[in-house]
Formats: structure tokens, sequence, C-alpha cells
């Protein structure tokens, strides 16, 4: 090693990380040694919080740091519908729209048989029990618009076929701003197969 | 915020980070919140403590967890020749090559008037003041091969011309594996201008 050992350690934390190659990881720690002292430890802090102080909400599986999470704790909200989402980071985005009042239920995941994810290993059966015990009248299956997003979205309209509610998939179609030229035929399919009387 | 407070402040830390945007600083967070505790651990104690345990050499300025730094210790070295780099890494370039057995000098930046860089901001005294200590023989320029490196360059070789000592600046030309087609003119009259006879 050329480099003295502890910033060798942080260049291999750093190279750990997703999409940081061995030169970026060495771009970031040489940062790191001009940043300021008092910084750094409140990055090391906020790394060693994330970890300690997050967990998932007991109702609607997010993650949080209090329980149950800041929007299952909020009586203003709609309790008839419930948004199913694949990942945390898909309900801030729900949420950033400002349109949706409801609950929301994230999965952490979808199925995918090729990666070996069954329906098991999502928080299918946390929905499950929730649909049996609150008083739920539509579900949004929020999934992504993907082939594991599509499998998820089926699976659970047929598995809460039972509890006679209402079950309804995201629109699919052109995005706003977006360009027909540049569409694909599947989008472009679905845009018009989902056309609205104006 | 719709994030966790905990989560929000460690996508905050890593945006702080150089080429990384708001996006990748959330993926980034949402994998840490995905590795195991240990690792997470390590990495932010490999954060603290290359910012407590590392410091200058008193020699050569290289960043080291020792002083004098690992390089300046080894006596096998040839004390006759010190060779200026810009930077920590420039110097960690050098080594990989395996080719040069003198000292280093890292400069820590290159004279920049556009940037209010001059020459008392990077370590050109210490420099200075090796050359009147050792016995160096010869002084290598290994500084940027561009405008800040080649005027950092200039002035040190005018600069150090009262010591009496060999002065050279590493050779520019066709990097090895590169293509004539696509060499810049610049590089390309250079390559010809330091032509050797075979």
């Amino acid at each position: 090693m050329f480099y003295p050992e502890p910033l060798a350690k942080l260049i291999d934390s750093f190279s750990r990380l997703p999409g940081i190659g061995p030169k970026t990881a060495g771009r970031l720690a040489f940062h790191v040694l001009r940043m300021k002292e008092d910084d750094v430890i409140d990055f090391a802090k906020a790394l060693v919080n994330v970890k300690r102080n997050l967990h998932y909400c007991s109702v609607c599986c997010n993650i949080t740091d209090t329980d149950p999470c800041r929007i299952c704790q909020d009586k203003s909200r709609d309790a008839s519908i419930i948004c199913v989402v694949q990942e945390p980071k898909d309900l801030v985005a729900m949420e950033r729209t400002k349109e949706f009042n409801g609950y929301y239920h994230v999965l952490h995941g979808a199925i995918s048989p090729m990666e070996g994810i069954g329906p098991d290993e999502i928080r299918i059966a946390d929905l499950l029990k929730r649909l049996s015990d609150e008083t739920v009248e539509e579900l949004i299956l929020a999934t992504n618009p993907n082939i594991e997003g599509e499998a998820t979205a089926m699976y659970l309209s047929r598995l809460v076929r039972s509890f006679g509610l209402k079950v309804t998939r995201i629109a699919h179609g052109l995005p706003v701003g977006g360009d027909l030229e540049y569409a694909d035929e599947v989008t472009l399919t679905k845009a018009l197969e989902g056309r609205r009387e104006l």
C-alpha cells in the first residue's frame, strides 16, 4: 500500500458503496482529509445513527425513527385508502405529489422469481393483516411499472380479492413533458388503451 | 422533510461530498441502511481516523500517520534526488511505477494566479529549506502537464538556480497505448520536440 493506513481504510470503505470505484473512493477520501473535523464527526455520527435509530414501522413497514411512523400517527389522513409501494423511496415520491392523503404500505421489494424473491420475502403478510384489521375500502397498487412490479400488482390483486375491496393500479401512459416520438411501443399502447374522454 | 431525520442527515452528509448529488446521496444512504452494523461503524471510524491520525510529514509534506513518513524514513533510497509533485495522489502514481528511488516533495497545489494561489500558498519554502540542508544533486519537477503545473515548474526551476543543482522536468509526449490520430497538436509538437535517437 502506498497510502498511509487510515487513508487506505477510508478509501476501502468508500469503494464498498454502490457505484463508487477505487478512483472516486480516493477522491472522496482526500476530500474528507480537507473537511473540517466537526463536519467529519457529524458525517460519522450520521452513519451510525442511521443504523442504530431507524427501524421498520410496525404498521406500514416504512423506515422510521418513531413507531408508528409519522404518517401512520397522522389521524387526519384517510384511513379508507392504502397505497402499496415497493420501497421507502417510492413512498417519498408519492408524498412529494401532495395529492395522496391515505396511508401507505411498503413491501420492501417486488416478487421476482429470477432473483428468488417470492411473496414471503416481501411484506405481503403484514399487508393482509392490516386489511383484515382495518376498515380499508381501496387498495392502490403503486408498484413499479416493470415486470417485477406488474407481477407483484397482479399477485396482490388476486390475493386480496376475498376482502371485497376496490383494488386499483396507477395509470400507465406518457410521462408529462415527454415526447410521442420517443415513446416506446408498449408505453404508447398503454397510453392509447387508457385514453379518457375530455 | 419526507425522510426520518437520521436518514435525512446522512443524505445531507453524503451530498456535501464532491460529485455526489441528492439522488446519489439518497441511494448511498439507503445502502448504508442495509449494511451490517459493524461495517457501518468501521466506516464511521475510518472517517474520524483520517481526520485525527493523519498529518503532513515534516520533511516531504506528504500526508502520513508517522513522522517522518515511511518514504522519508527509508534510508535505502537515493538522497541525491528529490521529485517534486503537486499532490499526495501524484506521489502514489510515481510510486506505482516502481522506477523512482529518490525522495519526494509534495507542494499541495500549484501556482495559479487565477485562483489566487501564489508561491507562498504551496509548500515551496519547505522545499528550499530542504535544498539548503540536504545534499541534493537533482530536482525532478513532476508537476502536472497543464498551465498551473508548467508555471510552477518554471517558477521553481528559476528559484532554485542559485543552488547549482540539476533541475529536470518529466517528459511530454504521447501516452503509451495512445493513438497519433487522436493526439492534440500541442502534445504532438512536444513529442516531436522531445524525440530521441534510437
